[in-house]
């Protein structure tokens, strides 16, 4: 049945009028798309970008440029719809939730905040591991429940983004354990730490990787990663349940979908990598995943910016799929002898 | 004053909540369309794609996949709704504006189309002179008039594509002429013609572009240029005089723009290069302009369809210069010391 569609799909893809192939990666992504969707007419009316947020233990290890009350500073920038991954959703027609996976503030009952706080931020995994079992679980499983709710709401793309103060530090550790891409190359400036501060952040990641040897997908989680990357994998493993479309956003969003494929590799079938983020690691993962990004734009945010950019390229997709004429139906002559 | 404006510009963009350059090519889009519209607040509300068409009369010399009907059948696709342009144009919020440059077909007083034919198509310059004088400068007065009304409709970005069997043969022997890249390099294959096929083309170029010496850009696209790419170019000119933004599609209209370039160096402050093709002369083009595309999505139709897909990047731009908090008004905090 799979083989089936395929063929249909290419079929109708190759009908267009325009020469075979011309439209090149918006080629690839409606089939993608009608692959997730089991369907030779796929559909790309509603998306939603969810924004994990979630402080590390790790950070008090000095490892960022900026102190860890951001994290709880820039939740209530994306509620009150200030912060970049807001202005970029409404201009490209995306819904934004905002969620609290692990963030070491108490926000109250504050309204338009999911409050799907695991814990008030990750332990220091330079010295013990950053969460226990039962909290990557719980992480996995809220995650899940969001990528469900997605689809419930009528979402057929799913974008993940996230915020937390020292993340590029969790994702630089799950790149080094999970892909074997040595630290000096998986680990980067993130927001913009200066010369001593990288030297500083790789002998904090060096140290805290010595902690332990090899380790699966769900360990290594557990001994390095957040709660907002924890939970974003549990969203791409729940999305693909559901026939989502998963928009990948950086570098962070990235190493969140490598410990999903670890732990379920179909979901590699349903991600799309939207960008090439400009922190260094970003292109280490690509390639241990054979991910080529959709942009090059030089972002190195997060949020799910990069992912937000790329929802009017499925669209397209899917608009030319269903749209376009075929060379019988326009009276198009096709290629000479 | 121009200098005060970049200065008040780039104040904005790095006042916003993100660590600094953080948007990457986002933030020159968004400092690039202020310098534009000489202001602090610039907008990118409206913007229209305009797809020149024309013939070629080297078309008989066998240099395209596809019979020179196609032109005036594609015209008619257009103008149906049912071309590529015209389903992404829909899906990103553009207006088409379809315009028979030189085709070489009678359209009557056909609706919708905009009839400024200067020609039935140019004359076949492998043999002699594509264009008179005068016809050069009729195609780019009314591309410049094109251009001025896209200004008065409300645009603000102004998209220019075209449709022309055999008008990258135009376009590779204006490269080769105006940057002097090799004809080996700058013949690509296309809409496909195959290994004989290029051969064919490459000698019919180099027996085309040994009938000349060097030559200004005026007398080149006299000599080589196709109706719609001087239309293009005019349109090019005439936007930069509006203070219009414009994107640049693939290679025939980054040819268009070299052109114009040569004409008035001035309008390559107004031009964004929307996406890579995968023509094979585009990449010398693009390094001959030293522009660096957004969008790398392996697309050679033309059209306009890669200047299309970039509306929502420029858009994107102008949105997180208007509606980012910046730190202060968010209560985030900035860099550690």
């Amino acid at each position: 049945a799979h083989d089936a569609l395929r063929q249909t799909l290419q079929a109708r893809i190759d009908g267009k009028t325009k020469p075979l192939g011309a439209l090149g990666r918006l080629e690839d992504l409606a089939l993608q798309l009608g692959l997730i969707q089991g369907r030779p007419d796929p559909v790309a009316r509603q998306a939603r970008v969810i924004v994990c947020a979630g402080d590390h233990g790790i950070a008090h290890e000095g490892v960022s440029a900026y102190p860890q009350e951001v994290t709880w500073q820039m939740v209530m920038n994306f509620l009150a719809g200030g912060a970049a991954v807001n202005v970029l959703a409404r201009s490209v027609g995306m819904e934004v939730q905002v969620v609290d996976a692990g963030v070491a503030h108490d926000f109250g009952r504050i309204a338009g905040l999911v409050h799907a706080k695991v814990a008030p931020g990750t332990a220091n995994s330079a010295v013990q591991p950053a969460m226990t079992a039962a909290q990557c679980d719980a992480a996995l499983a809220r995650g899940r429940a969001l990528a469900h709710q997605a689809a419930e709401a009528g979402c057929q793309v799913l974008a993940l983004g996230e915020m937390g103060i020292a993340n590029t530090s969790a994702a630089s550790l799950l790149l080094h354990k999970l892909a074997g891409v040595p630290l000096e190359v998986a680990t980067g400036r993130g927001t913009g730490v200066d010369d001593a501060g990288l030297a500083r952040k790789r002998a904090v990641l060096t140290r805290a990787a010595a902690r332990t040897g090899t380790l699966g997908a769900f360990d290594a989680l557990c001994e390095y990663g957040g709660l907002e990357i924890a939970m974003m994998a549990g969203a791409m493993l729940g999305a693909a349940e559901r026939r989502l479309l998963v928009l990948v956003d950086g570098f962070i969003a990235s190493s969140a979908l490598l410990a999903a494929y670890r732990l379920a590799p179909a979901v590699r079938d349903y991600a799309v990598f939207a960008h090439q983020s400009a922190e260094a690691g970003h292109a280490a993962l690509l390639q241990a995943l054979q991910a080529r990004p959709l942009l090059a734009l030089d972002l190195r945010l997060g949020e799910g910016t990069g992912a937000v950019l790329a929802w009017p390229l499925v669209q397209a997709a899917a608009a030319f799929l269903d749209g376009m004429a075929s060379f019988a139906a326009a009276g198009v002559s096709g290629q000479s002898a």
